[in-house]
């Protein structure tokens, strides 16, 4: 894409009553527009941010035997005061709106109830199960405080699977799958090293449930590291866990993170509550087993920024960048020349396959450096009347800030392997 | 996909309270699952069309220089009381709901307000314009009467673009191009034909807007129809447009229809409202001239089947279909052998990029064709022992409902072209 073509521009100062830090840098790199507290558009580059990160998960998902599909946010209140959950005083984040013709429904946090409503119209036998319902859908939460920016909103994008197992055996398999499938995500999104598998507190089915939290100073939680392990215990059960769970050694490090995705083992509960059964082999009728696995995209998005941010701007991994490489023209007084040549080097990796955003602004060299720090796309090849008359680019790779310079076909098999 | 991977199964009967074509055949399908009235989630198969018909949308919006964002459900009472459309009688289908912190925030309908807002902290000088960008997203409308499907959905997807221009002729020049792309878009999902370009009434700074209709007697507009010219005229404005606005001939038809798409010339009215300029070449401070794009997802889909069903089910488009190929396998005594080749073929098919819903279900047959037809994908392949015997496919077009044999080869020589 040309940056002439993007409307978005990058400003100095994010807006006073943003606090978080990866709001502000999102915003100041237009990736995002604040609504208002807690509710961010998506500008062009965040979409393409937010579509990266969307289609890492959904292929991780397929892979593990998902489907599809995509429920909705107006919520009948029938199915969630079976499960005792529309009431405020058990969920206290409702945000709750009238039909015109009368009749309250919910704006949907999580999905659960209907789900489990849908599922009973299709499944009844031990020979429609196991099966794993997932989908990529904007929930809404009514927070009181929303100042962490994209990392908790009161409306944001989510991926929530939800598993239908015959029974304890068959649903302990996936779920331990699932956490394969998980780490996996945290690794392709680049989040993998600094991203533990979290013993947090459990609920009526299960003594624990787990959560994938990433060490960020900016986080809200707080977790008990085994280094060893890559394992972690959230504050909240320490008291009742004290070791690490897997090889029993001491929990020596305390450290802040944020819960980029969580697992949870739902037992019956919600199956019973909505009356889902399906007649097994011997034509008993039972009551699946199910789980839910969450992950915050836009939260994924925005503690990526937080963790790998640096004074200059936003620095993103390869597999989420908007762009993988960031071509800046600085035309001197042959103007024309080096357009024409940075014109030809962005058809020619365009028709590679390699996604380019490339400035073709009428701005200062100085400018349009800021920009591309700011914006933090992994590689940063500049055109100018010096490097043509070299024959070679200048690459620079935003991480390390390293400078090289390659002709075409080396950049080709040196750095986009 | 393999059917039984699916978790959703077809029904003899549609909900009670559900009296509309389009959906009684999409529930009974197993497309679409109705959560209230003029309220549906998509379930696989129905994710799939919706997906198709969005990246048809997505690739024409992109040719027309569209770019894309992602746009919020919760909205900022303050963009609209500018415009003075937050008040309920202007605007009386607003959902709206309560901030737990104080504060009500409404659902968004259409996005005119709040991407002024934004467009206006990136955009102020003549060089930055023309800008066109869409979004495809989630709206809200709280209809009192929700009787007609997902033709007219409480909570429906829609794409709308909207487009900065710096003057009248630009705006114009625009407005023309996208008369074109929308023309190419239901040529693409297969209701060209039936789509007329529909003269209707206009606003404060347009005399007439212009409005897609595809005619159907489920349809809630009635529009004068030019044959010769394929344009009509709504009912609305007939008094005021008695003759066809292009050849000035009569209107000698007049039919049922459902407005799948519309594009409306907003003239300066939000940019003034919301405070939007940009500097012109001479650094006069001017307003931009926009318009605005819709086209409802959910409804083309609806459209589409309200159009070609038949007496046994839905009919796809090829463009659209959730699969292209409907693989039906019928196990006789030597069940093994039939599911083997099946298989095969299914492996083959998809290798060569087709995509392929495979029913490998334990039904007997009559269960299965049944299902096929139901279901609508443009083409059914039949494997059982004999057609394995034969050296042959069966291959059933499901529009035509012409069978015919085919080798493998001249299956995809002749039938995928």
């Amino acid at each position: 894409m040309k940056q002439s073509h993007l409307f978005t521009k990058t400003r100095k100062e994010a807006p006073s009553d943003e606090v978080s830090k990866n709001a502000q840098l999102l915003i100041r790199a237009g990736y995002i527009h604040k609504e208002m507290a807690g509710v961010y558009s998506f500008l062009p580059l965040g979409l393409h941010v937010i579509t990266n990160i969307a289609t890492i998960i959904r292929e991780e998902m397929n892979a593990l035997g998902g489907v599809e599909i995509q429920m909705t946010t107006l919520q009948d209140r029938e199915v969630w005061e079976k499960s005792g959950r529309w009431n405020d005083e058990i969920v206290d984040n409702w945000f709750k709106t009238k039909l015109k013709n009368g009749g309250e429904v919910g704006l949907g946090f999580t999905h659960e109830e209907p789900l489990t409503r849908i599922v009973s119209e299709h499944v009844n036998s031990y020979k429609d199960l196991p099966k794993y319902i997932y989908q990529i859908q904007t929930k809404f939460r009514n927070e009181s405080r929303a100042k962490s920016g994209i990392l908790r909103g009161r409306e944001f994008l989510m991926k929530d699977l939800y598993s239908f197992c015959r029974d304890e055996a068959e649903h302990t398999a996936f779920y331990e799958k699932s956490k394969v499938a998980y780490r996996k995500i945290f690794d392709r999104v680049g989040l993998g090293e600094k991203t533990y598998l979290t013993f947090a507190s459990g609920g009526t089915f299960c003594k624990y449930s787990h959560e994938f939290q990433t060490l960020t100073v900016s986080g809200e939680d707080t977790i008990h590291l085994c280094e060893k392990c890559h394992i972690a215990v959230n504050e909240e059960i320490i008291k009742e866990v004290v070791s690490c769970p897997e090889c029993n050694g001491a929990l020596s490090k305390t450290e802040k993170a944020v819960e980029v995705g969580n697992i949870f083992s739902l037992g019956t509960k919600y199956a019973s509550a909505l009356g889902l059964q399906f007649t097994d082999e011997q034509g008993v009728k039972k009551t699946p087993v199910m789980g839910s696995y969450g992950i915050g995209i836009g939260r994924v998005m925005g503690t990526i920024v937080e963790v790998f941010a640096d004074e200059k701007g936003i620095v993103w991994p390869e597999s989420v960048a908007p762009f993988r490489v960031h071509l800046v023209a600085i035309a001197g007084a042959d103007g024309a020349n080096v357009m024409g040549e940075a014109e030809k080097l962005y058809n020619g990796l365009s028709s590679r396959g390699v996604s380019v955003l490339f400035d073709d602004r009428d701005l200062r060299a100085g400018e349009k450096f800021a920009d591309a720090d700011l914006l933090g796309i992994p590689t940063r090849i500049v055109i100018s009347e010096k490097t043509i008359s070299g024959g070679k680019l200048e690459v620079k790779d935003r991480k390390t800030g390293v400078v090289e310079m390659h002709s075409e076909e080396d950049f080709f098999k040196k750095c986009l392997t």
